[in-house]
């Protein structure tokens, strides 16, 4: 591909279930020049969350869906190729400009700019960027888990669940995660160190989960709903909080199915509360300073996942909603130098 | 019936649906001398709530059930007619003594001394009372309605519902109730000076709401599940909260029906909390102080359905959970005066 070729991937038509890689198109144009406070990025990293899927459909939401014929949306971590803002040179490396495209062009005041070698760059999408963030968000000002306590995590080993556990366990939270198979349920009891970790495959997942919280449950971080839903909500205890941070196992579902009876809402005065990141932004730089040096150090853990090339973002997105990736999910779009 | 004849509601049997007469029976036996520190009360009024079904399961809930054989748990107000407390004399008016019971034995420790003229007696038992009380802490702790919301009130004209929606116009807010028929609505409407009250059997309830609520839920009080809360719930506006006070419309249920897929709860950042007002106790001598002078003066207006005779506590119930009650439910047990 010429230097001076644009590649996006944009949206061709609404996905009615699990989106597939022809409701996307790749479409190519020239590079822009930036116009000023513009910077145009060469994308180097790109990250795929499940909140993608709820820009495919056509309703309102919290933010717009992405339209027919417009490129998809997606943080990513990029070079700097032409800078149009004095506070940018090209080189510079930079979290925040978005699409999924080779080449960004985003005002510099939207933009971080990053050191290399503080960590590696792709962090900046997952454990030091948005999912890291919004476990960090989700029990700060929710969850708010305390000693003694007992926290489960579902998705667990994903790139939210693992920062949200090893921060229950920081809170002196006793842990238990929820993962797919038994892979992700080692990695999240060995590496992560949560006390345990229930595969939500086995067949009396309730029963499962109930045996791993002997004293019940008193925060809940939803990451999924569902049947693991179910089996979370009904351990939960008196005065127990549940962070309603996303429900990715009906993401594809254009008519969601009945939820759980909240009459033991009432009884346990239980807190559900949603919660989206963004809503908070100064949390962004504060948990890049908290977590910066934990992953300096190796003592908060991550892994990731990587697809090679933007073209194959749609099968990205669509191995995520089914729980093929291990950890952050994430495409790699160009090289780390230029 | 003799002066020294302790008349009680007990529990013969548990109902699996609706409580029926014969579900309970009437047990005579002497009235008790107060032990040290005790005092007997002869009942004047009973109070009927919602809660009460809950106390009929066998099961493990935030009170434990009345069981097989004892009298029925209620609020009362009474006179003294013993006390070994030396702060309470015969001739004494006072809420807090429990029981569907001619005579109550109480700690003087649980009994709020009343003065009678301040306020009719019964008054102590709804408006001021516990249903007070607990419109009162749900709105201060949770609802925190604001000016310019709009807040809906599901049992709108009942004794918890039309304080919450008198308390949240006094805040400013557009205040929506919901209530079961014409007449209640109508009083919603032109006593309490809701801005709207929709009636919940009209066959197409959500639209009625929705109609209402031109700008959608704020705040929504729930005290009555189902199909209300299907219809309020899908107004929810971005950041509102739920507060969950009850829900009647499945007291009487032994398999509570499927709920609401909670998927909105993170996209619109929606609060759902629950509440028993028994947790902040010092909620109670707040709301009485607040309270007392707006009763006095008239301005705060509530409603009674009274029941003749103790004897008819069961049939109370029985109609309370139909909604066949119009405001405070209460059972005349004794005379105002001996």
């Amino acid at each position: 591909m010429a230097d001076n070729v644009r590649r996006s991937v944009v949206l061709r038509r609404r996905p009615g279930g699990e989106p597939r890689h022809d409701d996307f198109e790749l479409v190519d144009d020239e590079v822009p020049t930036p116009q000023p406070g513009q910077v145009v990025t060469r994308t180097i990293w790109l990250s795929i969350d499940p909140y993608m899927r709820g820009r495919l459909w056509d309703r309102k939401s919290y933010a717009p869906p992405v339209q027919i014929g417009e490129p998809m949306t997606g943080e990513t971590v990029g070079e700097v190729v032409a800078s149009a803002d004095p506070a940018f040179q090209p080189g510079d490396v930079v979290a925040g400009a978005r699409g999924w495209q080779s080449h960004c062009v985003s005002r510099g005041t939207a933009l971080t700019k990053l050191t290399r070698g503080d960590a590696p760059l792709s962090a900046y999408l997952g454990v030091l960027g948005m999912p890291g963030t919004t476990a960090y968000s989700g029990m700060k000002d929710i969850g708010q888990p305390k000693a003694g306590e007992t926290v489960v995590v579902s998705a667990a080993s994903g790139a939210v669940g693992s920062v949200a556990g090893q921060l229950a366990k920081r809170a002196g939270a006793r842990v238990v995660g929820i993962a797919g198979g038994p892979d992700k349920c080692l990695w999240v009891q060995e590496t992560l160190r949560f006390d345990d970790c229930v595969d939500h495959r086995v067949p009396h997942l309730r029963e499962a989960l109930a045996d791993a919280c002997p004293n019940g449950v008193d925060v809940y971080f939803e990451n999924v709903g569902g049947a693991v839903q179910e089996a979370a909500f009904s351990l939960l205890n008196p005065f127990a909080r549940v962070v309603m941070c996303g429900m990715v196992a009906q993401y594809n579902e254009s008519e969601p199915p009945p939820g759980p009876n909240l009459g033991f809402v009432v009884g346990k005065r239980i807190r559900i509360e949603g919660m989206i990141v963004s809503d908070k932004p100064e949390r962004f730089a504060e948990w890049r300073a908290l977590a910066s040096p934990w992953v300096s150090e190796g003592s908060l853990h991550y892994r990731e996942t990587v697809i090679e090339g933007l073209e194959n973002a749609p099968g990205a997105l669509q191995l995520l909603l089914r729980g093929g990736n291990f950890g952050k999910m994430l495409v790699r779009v160009g090289p780390d130098h230029a």
